[in-house]
Order: C-alpha cells, then structure tokens, then sequence
C-alpha cells in the first residue's frame, strides 16, 4: 500500500449554519457586495481586487464574453440542438474549442512576456528584450503572439481601449510598454503592420496584474462561459443550428449523391 | 432540396473598425463600463441592468459561483490530471455535472414559481396557489423543489440573506412571497422543518427579475464556470486528484486483490 | 463525521503482473481472442457474448457508429478546429449532444417495450398491449418512439435488416413483435405510414438481449465515440468547420452590418 | 465578402431507400458482417481490414478499453451523479482528460517511431536509430514514450502479449523491432529496467498498421469510451462517486472547520 498524501482545499467550506469562501463569509461579506467579477478575481487570486484592480480585471474579462458566432458557439448551438434537456453539456462543449488557437494566443503572450521579465520591478531593458523575443520567434518561423489580425486592420480596436483603461487605473507598466515594443520591433522585422491585439493587450495586462500566465487562459474560458450561455439562449428562441447543418450536409455529400 | 430558412443572430458582429455586442459598442460603451456580471445580465436579457439589477442579479450569480468540494469540481481537477494541456477540458468536464440533480433544482423552484403565476402583475392568491402548489408535489410523492436542506439546519443561510438583498432593491415580490408561502405549508403538510433554501431563493428571485425558467440553469452554469476555474488554479499549486484516484482504486478493489 | 460505506468495484484491477477484466485475464483471456463489439458486450452485461449475442450485438452498435454529418459530427469538428491539440475535447463535444432528440429515442422505444413487458418468458396479448401503448402516447399527445422516420420513406431500411439479422440468430421473439405491431397499430390510429425505424429496432433488440433499457442509450454513445474519430480524421485532411462557420456568420450578422 | 470554399465529406450520405458508409452499404454490406472494432477501422483508414488486420487492430483497441478506476473513469462518475439523465456527458466528460499524460504517451511513442523512420520499407540501421533517439530524448532530459511503468514490473505483460500477437498476424516489422531497440537502449543509457510498455507496444504497432501518428491517439478515444460506459452502467447499480467525494471534502477541509 502506497504512503497516504493528505489533501487539502482551502477554497470554500459550508458549516451548519455559514459558507466559507477564500476566508470571507459568504453571506455577511459577499453576497450583495461583491460583484460576479470580482468573485472572478477573488477565485482566481485569493484575494479582493482593489477598486483599480477591479476596473482592470473586468475590463479583459469583459472583453472576452462575446466573440459572436465562432466554431466554438457553433458548437454549443449544435449540441443544444440534440440534448435541449442538458444545457450544461451544451456550453461544455463550446468550452472544449477554447484551446490553442484562440484562447490560447493570450495565454501565450502572457508566458512570452512574463519569461522575458520574471520580476517587473527590476529596471529591464525592454527594447532589447523585444529585440530578442522577435528574433527568438522569427528565427523558429513561428507567428509572434499577440499582434496582428487577420479581420481588425489597421488596428484592433480593443486593444487602444484596454491600455486606456491600463493607463487611467495605473497599468501602463513594463508589460504593457514590453508587448508594444514586440509588436513595433515585429513589424520592423517582418515587414508589415503587426499592431498589438486584444490577446496581447489581455496577456499584457494580465501580467501587470501579477497573474500567471498559467491562468490566463482560464479567465478566457470563464468569460466565454457566459456568452455561450447567450448563445445557447439565443438558440432557443431563434434556432440556427438544424438549418446550418442541413447546408452543410447537402453540399458536402453532393458529390456522393450523384446517380 | 429543401427549402432553406434564413439564420440570423443578434448578439455581435465585427466591422473592421470596431464590434458591436447586443447593440452596444463594445470598446466605447462596454470595456471598463461594465462588470463581468452586467455583461452576464446584458447576454441573458438583452439589456444593460438597472443599478437594482445589478446589485440583484450579480448576488445571486455570485451565490453559485463556489460551492466548495462538489462532484463537479472534483470531475474538473480529474480531467486536469490527465490533460493539463486543455484547462479548458477541465473546466467543460466539471459543468457537465450541472445536471437535474444540484443546479436543476433552481430551475424546477423557478418553472414551478413561473406555471403558478405566469402574470406576475395579476393579483392572486398566493396562499392558495402554495397550497395547490404543495399538494400536487405532494400527490405525485414528488420532492418540493426550493425547500429544505440536508447540511444547512434549521436555515440555509444564504436564502434570508439573498431575500434581504431582495427587500433592499425592490425585488420582495409575489414570487419571493409564493416561495416562503410553500415553504411554509409544505412544513405543515409533510411535518417538518422545510425552509426555503438557495436555490428556492434564486428561483424565486430570477422570477421577479422576469427571468424565463428555461434560462435559470445558465446562470448557475456560467458561474460554476468561474468557480472551476479556482479548482484548476489550486489543483495546480497543490494537487488532491490523483490521490484521491489512489485512494478510491485501492479501496474499491481490495476484495479482488485477495488471493 | 458521517458514517463511511464502502466502495468497491468489481470491473477491473492490476496486479504487478497482470490486469483482470470482469473476471477475465486481459493479457491471456481477452487481448487477440476478443474483437472490441464483444469487449463492449462485456463492459456492459458482466459476461462474454454467445456466438449469435455477438452477431447480434455487433449489428446493433455498428448501425449506430455512422449517421454523417449531424449536430453531433459538426460540434466535434468546430471543436476540433480550436483545440487540435486535443482531439479527446473535439469526441468529448460530439457526445455532449447525443441527448434526447437523436439517441434518446431508441431508448425511450426500449424503456416502452420493457415496461409493457416485463417478463418476455411471460405469454402476453402482444396485440392488445400495443393497443394500450399506442392508446396512451395518443392521449397525450405524444410521439410513439421507434416509428416513422422523416427521410427515410416508405421504410427505414435499417429496421428490416436488423429484424433480419434477428430472426438469423433467433431474436424474433416477443419484444420485436411488440415493436412492429406497435408500428402498425399507431398506422391505423394516426392514418399514416409509420414503419418501425432503427431505433425502434435497436430498441426491440436490445430488449431481446436482455439489456435493461437504462443502459441502450449507452450503446449510442460507444458507438457513436468511434464515428466522431472518424469525422475529426476526415477534418484533419480536409476541414470544413471553419468555412461552415464563416459562411453562418455571414449570413447570420448581414442585418446587423447595414450601412 | 470572402471567397466560398467548397466543403466535402467522403464519410456517409443517406438516400430515401440506402444509406453508404466509405463506399459500402450499410445494410447489405456492413450490418451482420463487420464487427463494430471493423467499423472503427474503417472509420479510420476508409477501407475494410483484412483478416490479420482485423486481429491486429481488434487487440490493440481493445487493450485500451478499460484501465479500471482512472480519474477518468472517477470523473465520468462524478458527472453521473449529478446529470443522470445525460449519461452522454458522463461518457464526454470521462474524455476529456485523455490528454498527454496517460493516453498522449502512445501517440508520442508513435510519432517517434514514424519521425524516425518515415518510411519503414526502407532499409534502415534501426540500432543506429534507436541510440540517436534515446540520446535526443536525454539531451533533452524527456521521457522516452513508451517504456518503463510504475506498476507493472520488471514487465508490463500486455506489452510482450501484444508483441506475440503482432509476430503471429506478421506484424512484427521495423517499428516493433525500434521500438524495442528503444527500450533496451534507454536501459543500457538511464542503467535501470526500462522494458516496452503497453503504449510502446500499441505505438508500433499501429505504425506497422500504417496508421499515422496523429490519429493514434483517436484509438484510446473510442476505446476508453466503450469503458467509460462500463463505469457508468457499474455507478448506477453501486455508486461511488458520492461517497469518494464526501471523504474528499471531509478531510480537504478538516483545516478550516477547526474552531
């Protein structure tokens, strides 16, 4: 018989009459004065957010609610479609195409600028870090994450707005200035329009905010929870997803139905 | 061939230039004007909250968002062992469990609240809708939905907290009324103590936010997702998963180890 | 503290060397004299099949591998398209929708049978239990499951050759009966064509291999597991999600790109 | 507006009166002949095994089908639990944690084998082979895929049975021959016993098969969801994950209940 590890969660623990969470009395010093983000934030660092944190935390979560129909809602539309009774296994399925590549450019930036500068606090060279980082990915012809889009040229609009907010709450730090210089020093490199997008900004300002880039992905995954539910409602009321397959099945077996 | 039915969506759309989610542009009117939980509610209602609203709908999101050490969260740090690559998997494998047996429950007090008074504006008599109510529960040896809990005795704490919220904003409506009114006459007629529990106070609730039932269950979902998202990140930094496998695997067929 | 039960499982179980399944040695028993239907048969009855089980069993679940491009087959492959690096998420979102309106229904065709029979050794009115069957979904406005089938017509063709392989191997007995006098019973009472269909087929047979009907669901989704490999290789070589989900967001978001 | 591309699908279409599978008709051709580990090879290679195919595949399938309980298997349970009457999203949540750590080994092994010997009619040094891989995999300070095992020791038997079965169906090639070139080298470099284990042995197996790398992987998938069913049929009949998950919580959370 192997040793015993002893477990230990110290997330959440429900008493006769009282629930814990992350040390805070759910009911006396949660419910009605804490917002579904900042219980996000509070799940994912164990703390509060301060007011400026909280501005910033919803601001990228937010962003990442509602990306419209992509495979991913497609995805839970058609699972609702078979199994109307189990809405959750719906919106598990849309979750299960957050994966690399879309969610997981950010969490890819986030890692790209955290393993260039491990400690923000100590006064780097971030010019010559974007020259570095552009060189390492240019030299294993692979795409620099975080910059560029294939829809939203020049510019992704998201990205402005959230280093906005970035510089009003105090954000505009090593980071933020790290990820700009990559996507400037990439366009220098790779000749073309490269400007940071929303995954860069988030992974970017994620890492102001002293998360790990091991998470990143999961306030991804969260945000998105909540705009499949919307899909899913939407789906409901204004169905999509019999009459998407129907297309697809009659042209893409065409060539089989021939006589 | 068949005829072909039109599809369309009314939730997002991206021009070059900017995105527009629900009619509202997302960099000039949503990123760092709205929480996580108004995006929720604009997703779900098709409307930005009213600060009530708000305050209302985010207490009870924030309510389902942590419920410690369930099968759902324990499904998520399974999954994560084996796949730590996909969080996202994880975070999928965990939401679906939200099935009839925990988060159905809201969903059942809510379609029960929501049959018994479709117009909420009608004045009725909700003592003798509860009575009507109860009785057929009662009838089909059915389980009221809303009412009793096996840990929280006499009171789950979180439903008077969650009714005060209610009180505070405006929300102490026939639905919440009809609630407590089966509560309390399922006591009288199965004998016992049957308080209104959380998700009986969330049904009821959701109702007087004028949240269809069929929706209810989205709202758990989403913030479970939240939620997993705080399993993973601590089965990361201190894993109980795989031990706990090793512990079931080496109990649950001890009998066939004998020689 | 709660009184602890025991856990225990009687599937599986490893020695240093050796691994028994249900009994059976894997490595001397099973590995190269057991095809995978079978394996399946064990995993679900406890005990190895009958030359004629096999047969029959086998027919059952391979009708069910394969059904084309379906909601199911589609979610797998948008799946796929955002996390190919995790083709185990892509099957896992397929399954998520084999819910009640696709697989449910040879369920439901079992569960109908079982119920109106449910000693088959019993020697039973068959006609006038289809009377009852049919008299009771008609009453309540209920579709009768196993008959009928929107593309296939006049007949299902899947149905007679299952009946077929039945009567081979000596499964024509009461519950196959039961199914087809039931389709022809719900023929005279609606006024229109409703042969049996595959699931009502599968369902009858699965009844006639003893299967309780809580488990015949689970036959669709192994089965259905294995085409979803198959569709998400076929995305691999040659994908079709993304363009299926460029042409949905297209059309879906035209009204909302007006000028 | 973007460019339409043609989709295709070569899997399956229905007629009126015939549905085809790869070419072949369902009901005259498939139903009652193939067995449902035949189905699956056509699934993944578009033709029909031959007989010593048919063997070869059936045994490396099946070894996969069940690995008792697994956090897999715990997580298909935990999620039954609580959606009972979505036992698909049991069976997909069981899924989603195939990642790399328990069945990404055998896809890893495979690549290896087919990177290093893209052709395997070609006359090759396997020895020479064998010591460059193991040395890049030291270098590297990775893990060689495919051998060694935690329990099974000094053997892993299903390796040597599945090795047996491959020399007597002609299976025993360049790939199984590497592959145990592999082991012995990594003894004779890492100086302990290092002999080829059951994903070493399904690795190359599936390379003698011609199967590429990128879908060995779909072979655990379909497999373990046979056994996920198995699990499943088992925790309904005697449930486990309730009580493995309240012993978890108990102690988990001992630390914070204390007064």
């Amino acid at each position: 018989m192997a040793k015993r590890k002893s477990i230990r969660t110290d997330i959440a623990w429900s008493a006769v009459d009282r629930i814990t969470v992350k040390g805070h009395d759910l009911c006396t010093e949660i419910l009605g004065k804490l917002s579904l983000g900042d219980m996000a934030f509070l799940e994912i660092t164990d703390r509060l957010p301060t007011p400026r944190e909280s501005v910033m935390f919803n601001a990228i979560a937010v962003t990442l609610v509602e990306h419209g129909l992509t495979p991913s809602s497609i995805a839970a539309r058609m699972t609702y479609t078979g199994a109307p009774e189990a809405m959750q296994a719906a919106v598990a399925a849309g979750l299960c195409g957050l994966g690399s590549v879309f969610v997981g450019s950010m969490e890819t930036a986030a890692r790209m600028l955290q393993e260039a500068l491990p400690d923000p606090t100590v006064d780097a060279d971030l010019d010559q870090l974007a020259v570095q980082i552009v060189e390492r990915f240019h030299s294993r012809k692979q795409i620099v994450p975080g910059i560029g889009h294939t829809l939203h040229k020049p510019v992704d609009p998201r990205a402005p707005r959230l280093f906005e907010i970035a510089a009003e709450q105090g954000y505009n730090g090593p980071y933020v200035k790290l990820m700009q210089k990559v996507g400037a020093q990439a366009e220098k490199v790779y000749g073309k329009s490269l400007p940071v997008n929303a995954t860069g900004a988030i992974g970017a300002i994620a890492s102001e905010l002293q998360l790990p880039w091991k998470i990143v992905r999961g306030i991804g995954v969260l945000a998105r929870a909540i705009g499949l539910v919307g899909h899913i409602l939407e789906e409901m009321k204004n169905p999509m997803a019999y009459e998407i397959k129907q297309r697809a099945e009659e042209e893409a077996t065409a060539h089989l139905r021939q006589p």
